[in-house]
């Protein structure tokens, strides 16, 4: 059946959703839709107010006694058990810490740690080309130090690539470029069944698709506070490790907020136990209390049916979208390159253009259609450049979607995009 | 001659003094007297206009085009130039970013991959037995991934450790515990002449002594925002590495942000030139705004002496307190245990007690006298356990050290201590 891509059909679906209300907790100016909360999510109202009772009583007024009295120094798990909601773990399993780079570099560590001692002969990191290139850079930095050494393969040809030889699967579970998700239970098996530890990296889905680290029996993972969570700029991001492997070895990070007794001032580390030790060193209070107060935001959805609630409008979003750019594309020589399949996709829709996607993005941003870009390498069919539109479904409409691919074709239809002004450079992931 | 010990000539002092205005720049509560900026910095009143518009238009209106628009992107760089002022370096030496645990750890990474290319008969960390734990913590993970062992002395004894097989000195310029600081220049020149590089942890020197890193050749260096820079709970450290040696090596957290293209999404690491390779992710910006803000209210030092007034200021009340406390300590069994010359201490005063020490802290505490207690880990002379005062030139008055000491001698002569309750934990360094 052909569906309804009616204005009035994305309004009814409005009227009829049960997580519409949401959409009051954020900040939206009024003249945009903002189809970048995969980058930086929205600002809750909720947090200004929050992040000012934190410099005018908790700093201002109490000083150092806040690190007890307003729980500052236990933020890191406290925010770490919030998280571990959204990601199918277990309360002490998840700490909110640092950043993704640096989380994944404690994370990647252990896990090649863990193969140096059990299994030495293993010696290759396996990952995505297209991954998102501080994976890589940090699995490059420690291939350097350790004699270890990074495959790249293309994207969803990962299986095959694994052997004996292999110690870690690395793999970011949504696709930054393309959305394309992968199963985690299924290739955590096939991993498993080499040999083969598994690191996930969440950015893209944390609080954007359903992920269950436990079920899926995965090995380690970390993930990002500011897109989906809506924790602010540069939020805190988080690791998870399985307790199976917490811990089996010192991450190499090993500074004080991860001792077993911080505050006994020894000259000896001595990890804690449990995931305390990915801890390092002292976190950054307004930016914690900010992500602290963006995953409250988060976890009211909970009320309206929660992440399967959320997975359906996100779902029914993209489809709408996609439906709706069809056209387009055909017309104009742009290709959806997220995959169809709702099994196979995250909470974004990327469409490719050989040329002029930059273009196309600038255009859109002059409508107030906040999307962005990412170049590509020219390598392969995942390698073109890419109009990224992320769909945040805690506080977007369909009637947002429905403008939005308005505003696609009326850019594409009249040419306007070949005379926009450039001026976007790259933003945060 | 002996000092005029009277509270008028400690009010004549406040009078005097060419900094006295600075005081209110920042909030600080009526009733209490802060004695603990060494471990958190009081809060300047512009930072919360700055944070809440960092919240309210750059955040929550102008959404991820701040991240050019609103500098973000290149925060890590500005606010690290407008250090490289307090620490005796050039613009584009230093970077802002993360913590002092994860700087300590890139710094201290580069110099022993300098070493290894260099001088690989060179296995060994030399440091202080008292030097500040996470650096300890740090330094002995770095020795079990790469070869090299940590050899700890005596605080004060490191030059008579130094030799051929030697790679590093780690050092903090000002300990935590005593106060006693280093000469940076004559142990930066023993050092060299053995081969030996060095790494200097400015934690509790940045802003509150005179820093000239350029001028005595140091190789490497770290610090805190979070203390004499009042940067707020948190706040991100800084970096700096001599121009010599910036390049020679990838630092290995080797994330997206110290790529030389960062935006080109390539696959393979690249680093940037200069300091911007130590970075590695994303930074927390409400806490890097705040961070900015509170160099800001520190750089206004520049219109009334700068540091040299600041470093007379603090000497001025560190000398003054010691004098008071002095009768104190001999009729109570209490040891000052900083030093008394000038060119050997930083901004605190620290007193050594057998028993009893928490419990005096608490009980000032529980007079509005906020200092803070140190456990030793009994070992020698520096192995006690110890009470912190720190004093702050840019928001400390001479009367607030002479009423500290007063409440001390009141403690101390009641007795009141031995019933005091307990309820401190241990804060942020």
């Amino acid at each position: 059946m052909h569906p309804d891509l009616t204005l009035s059909h994305a309004q009814a679906l409005d009227a009829a959703d049960p997580l519409a209300s949401l959409r009051e907790q954020f900040h939206l100016p009024c003249d945009i839709i903002y189809l970048d909360g995969n980058s930086l999510g929205a600002s809750p109202k909720a947090t200004a107010a929050r992040v000012a009772h934190t410099l005018s009583h908790e700093w201002a007024k109490d000083l150092i006694g806040s690190w007890n009295t307003a729980g500052w120094f236990d933020m890191p798990l406290s925010v770490g058990d919030k998280i571990a909601r959204v990601i199918g773990a277990q309360p002490g399993q998840v700490v909110a810490a640092d950043t993704t780079s640096i989380n994944l570099f404690k994370v990647l560590s252990a896990a090649l740690m863990l193969q140096r001692e059990q299994a030495p002969q293993r010696t290759r990191i396996v990952s995505e080309r297209h991954n998102f290139p501080t994976d890589l850079y940090i699995a490059q930095g420690l291939c350097r130090e350790h004699g270890f050494t990074l495959t790249l393969v293309d994207d969803g040809e990962v299986l095959p690539a694994l052997g004996d030889d292999v110690a870690v699967l690395m793999l970011t579970h949504v696709n930054y470029r393309t959305g394309a998700m992968h199963d985690m239970a299924k290739t955590t098996a096939a991993a498993h069944a080499c040999g083969v530890l598994t690191v996930w990296d969440l950015a893209h889905s944390a609080g954007a698709v359903p992920v269950e680290l436990l079920a899926h029996d995965a090995d380690f993972a970390v993930g990002c506070g500011y897109k989906y969570l809506n924790g602010g700029p540069g939020a805190p991001a988080f690791a998870w490790v399985h307790p199976r492997h917490v811990d089996a070895v010192w991450q190499p990070l090993s500074g004080w907020w991860g001792h077993g007794a911080p505050f006994a001032f020894s000259p000896d580390y001595a990890p804690a136990q449990g995931i305390a030790r990915y801890q390092c060193g002292t976190q950054p209070m307004l930016s914690m209390v900010a992500l602290d107060e963006g995953i409250n935001t988060f976890l009211k959805a909970q009320d309206w049916g929660g992440m399967a609630a959320l997975r359906a409008k996100s779902l029914a979003m993209t489809d709408l979208f996609m439906a709706l750019v069809e056209p387009i594309a055909q017309a104009h020589d742009l290709t959806i390159v997220t995959p169809k399949q709702h099994e196979q996709r995250g909470s974004q829709v990327s469409i490719a253009k050989d040329t002029g996607a930059y273009a196309i993005v600038q255009a859109l941003i002059g409508r107030g259609v906040i999307g962005d870009f990412r170049a590509g390498d020219g390598s392969g069919r995942f390698g073109q450049d890419i109009m990224r539109f992320g769909f945040t479904p805690l506080y977007l409409r369909f009637e947002d979607v429905w403008h939005a691919a308005q505003h696609l074709q009326a850019v594409m239809d009249s040419g306007e995009w070949q005379h926009a002004r450039f001026q976007q450079r790259g933003a945060v992931t």
